[in-house]
Formats: C-alpha cells, sequence, structure tokens
C-alpha cells in the first residue's frame, strides 16, 4: 500500500468544499481547515464540518477564527445591519455586479492559513472548492486569481516547498458538482448553504436558489430543511 | 487645502514598519493597522503601535488577532519550544537558509488583512514595511513577492477597487532606514523590534543585532534599553 500525500482542504460545511474534499480524497491524505469569521451562519457551519470531518474519521483538523473579517464588515454575511439579498438576483444570466455577500478579498485569508498550514505539515496541495461560472460573480472565485495566488505561493515559500492550489470543481456547474458528490458518495445531507439561517435553510437567499436549482436540475432531492423551496 | 487619498499601513511596531509609516504620511491620509500573532512579544509590539498611533495622532486603527498563526506553528517566533537564535547567524555575509523565526507565508495574512481593510475604506494604497536585501532571509520580503501579491489583489477585489502594494524601504540598507526615520522625525524611541524580550531588549537576537548594526553605522545611538549591545 502506498502513502498518499498530504493535502490540505478547505472544508467551510458548504456543498461545494464538501464535494472538492471528496474529490481530494481519492488521490490524498486530507487534512481539514474551517475558518469562523462572524458570518451569520457561522455555528451552523461549523457543525457541518464537524460532521463532515467525522463522517470521514478525518484525524487532521484545524479550526481557526477570521474575526477581523466581521470588524472590517463591508458584507451581508458579516454585517447584520445588511440584508441578504432575496430577490434571485445572483442567478439571473445577465448579472455583472458584485453581490453585497462579497466578503472583501475573503478568499486570500483563506489560503493563506491553508498555505500557512500546509507548509508547516509538509503538504504539496491546498484543495479550495472555488466555483467560478456557476456561482455569485465573486471576484476571488475566478480561474485567474488561484494562478496569481499560485505564483504568490511559489516566490513566497521556502525553497523546498511545493504546495498547488487546486480547484477541482472551480469550472463545474452546480449540478455538476451535485452529481459528482452523489457519485463519490459525499455527505451532501451533513452540509450546510443558507447564508441567513440555522435551523432551516431560508430557500430564498441566492446561496439556497442555486443549490435548490442545481438538485432540481439533477433529479434529485435536496435532503436538507427548507422553510421554502423556490427551485427556479 | 488638498486632500490627501487614503492608505492603509501595517504597523507592526518595529523601525522598518514606522519609518514606512513616516514615508507613508507624506502623501497620505494613512489607516494604522496592526496585528497579534501570539508572537513572544506581542504585548510590547501592540503598545509600541498604540504609541505610534498616540504620536502621530491616527485616527483610523485597527488591531487584529491572527491567533492561527500560533496554533500552527513552525517559527521561534510562535512557538515557545523553538529557540531564538542569538548567533549572529543572519548578518553572517553568505547566510543563504532561511531562519527559524520565519513564520510560514506570514506576510500573506498580514497583507489580506490590510487589502480586505483598504477595500471597504476605498483606500488606494497598502504600505508594508519589507526589507529585501538587509533582512534575515525571509522569502515573503522578496519584491517578486510583492509583484505576485499586487496581481492577486488586481484580480481578487472588486472592478472598480485600486489598491497599490507600496513598500517603499524595500530596497534599503537598514542604516539608510534609521537615516530616513531621523530625516522625518519618526518616533524610533517607540519602536520595538527585539523577538525575545518586552522589557530591555536583549541585543544578541537577529533582530536587535541588525537594528544596532544599523544605528552603529549612521554615527546614531539607538535610544531603546538593552541588556547587552552587540553592534557587529
Amino acid at each position: 500500500m502506498t502513502t498518499k500525500p498530504k493535502a490540505v482542504v478547505l472544508l467551510s460545511g458548504g456543498m461545494d468544499s464538501c464535494v472538492t474534499a471528496a474529490m481530494a480524497r481519492t488521490t490524498h491524505d486530507v487534512a481539514l481547515l474551517h475558518a469562523s469569521y462572524g458570518q451569520r451562519t457561522e455555528r451552523r457551519e461549523r457543525q457541518s464540518f464537524e460532521a463532515m470531518a467525522d463522517f470521514w474519521g478525518a484525524r487532521q483538523r484545524l479550526l481557526v477564527r477570521l474575526d477581523h473579517l466581521a470588524q472590517i464588515g463591508g458584507s451581508a454575511l458579516t454585517d447584520h445591519r445588511i440584508a441578504v439579498p432575496e430577490d434571485g438576483h445572483a442567478i439571473a444570466p445577465a448579472h455583472t455586479a458584485i453581490p453585497i455577500t462579497y466578503v472583501p478579498f475573503r478568499n486570500a485569508h483563506l489560503l493563506s492559513v491553508a498555505v500557512s498550514w500546509a507548509e508547516v505539515l509538509g503538504a504539496t496541495a491546498v484543495f479550495i472548492g472555488a466555483v467560478a461560472e456557476d456561482s455569485s460573480g465573486y471576484p476571488d472565485c475566478r480561474p485567474e486569481y488561484y494562478r496569481a495566488f499560485q505564483e504568490v505561493v511559489r516566490v513566497g515559500t521556502k525553497p523546498d516547498t511545493r504546495i498547488e492550489i487546486a480547484t477541482p470543481v472551480i469550472s463545474m456547474k452546480k449540478s455538476e458538482i451535485v452529481q459528482q458528490g452523489i457519485a463519490l458518495g459525499a455527505p451532501l445531507h451533513l452540509t450546510w448553504s443558507c447564508y441567513q439561517f440555522e435551523d432551516q435553510a431560508c430557500g430564498t437567499c441566492d446561496s439556497c436558489r442555486l443549490r435548490l436549482l442545481a438538485f432540481a436540475q439533477t433529479g434529485h432531492t435536496d435532503p436538507l430543511p427548507y422553510r421554502a423551496r423556490v427551485e427556479r
């Protein structure tokens, strides 16, 4: 039996990172990383992280707090004075503006923690479940962003450190992510995607809408409890 | 009277960032940012930050905690089981290895916080006091690192965000930094550089040695209290 190389996987608690972790596990020994940053559904997402880590029997886990993202604010996810949109804006075909749920430069914080941990662990990859096209138009979810960050990792770590930034779902549609997750036996029932609530998903925020639409397109039923299901 | 553009300045409490802030103030309205990350002299560095911010009458200040850097470890600055070197290794002309005081990928965390804050404030620059040649050989203190990070900022922020990563002291020798600081009336007496102690500087760690050498080369006396002064 050969030993798999080690990888750090960013696991938010959501569907995209769950499927990313399931894909990473096929080739790597995974160390699971979760960040809380004062987002509305922080407690529920951390619970999903722990449940998935238990599901996979992950030995190496790291939970970090990035409270400064809430201190800095500027997003509906971290500033409770800004309402989470429920108008379906993000799934409109022609939308181009950056949504108010964008947390300024957030993914750089997540990648920085992952790369620091990977360098100390001797891991050779960092997996992140960013989705470009079918997502909400965040600038830090595009392939060119990860290519640029890869260069920062190359020049900013020790000469003998080699860490690849892996984004296996970045070009997938949400429906393909659901299908991939089901095919790999990923614990989609343990994930959480809602931006607003922690008991039942709202079904009306951008994140719920995109998720429900994806399940509907694959002909599967989303196993999460919803207050309302807007599958269009 | 014209209004200066706004800039976020990373102010660690050390000499290099103090002089960087003094330079930034000549052209920008500065917002001062300080990070604690479980480093040995955390309390003393925060005290220096507050004293400098008071000295300049800075209205906008942000203090953040990056405790995960200590959770992750891998550095003599954050892991108290690893001794801080006192052998003068970093000032030997032929040294090439990365010192054990390197905090893995630390500056990416600092820049990420600064860029997030800058984007929310509408600041057009982030200043960081990295020093390349005359420093301790950290990979994330070189010009190519900041060029790479600049590209991440360009592609990873909102389309109308323009934030320049400014490294005004990166090509200076430590002695030039001391001279520049004195010329600008920077409060060098309020800074702290020692890696080990918080009451009197040790005078023997790499950071103290580089600082004492720089003052000696300029013919000035370092105003800080030292246990020992190794000016060579």
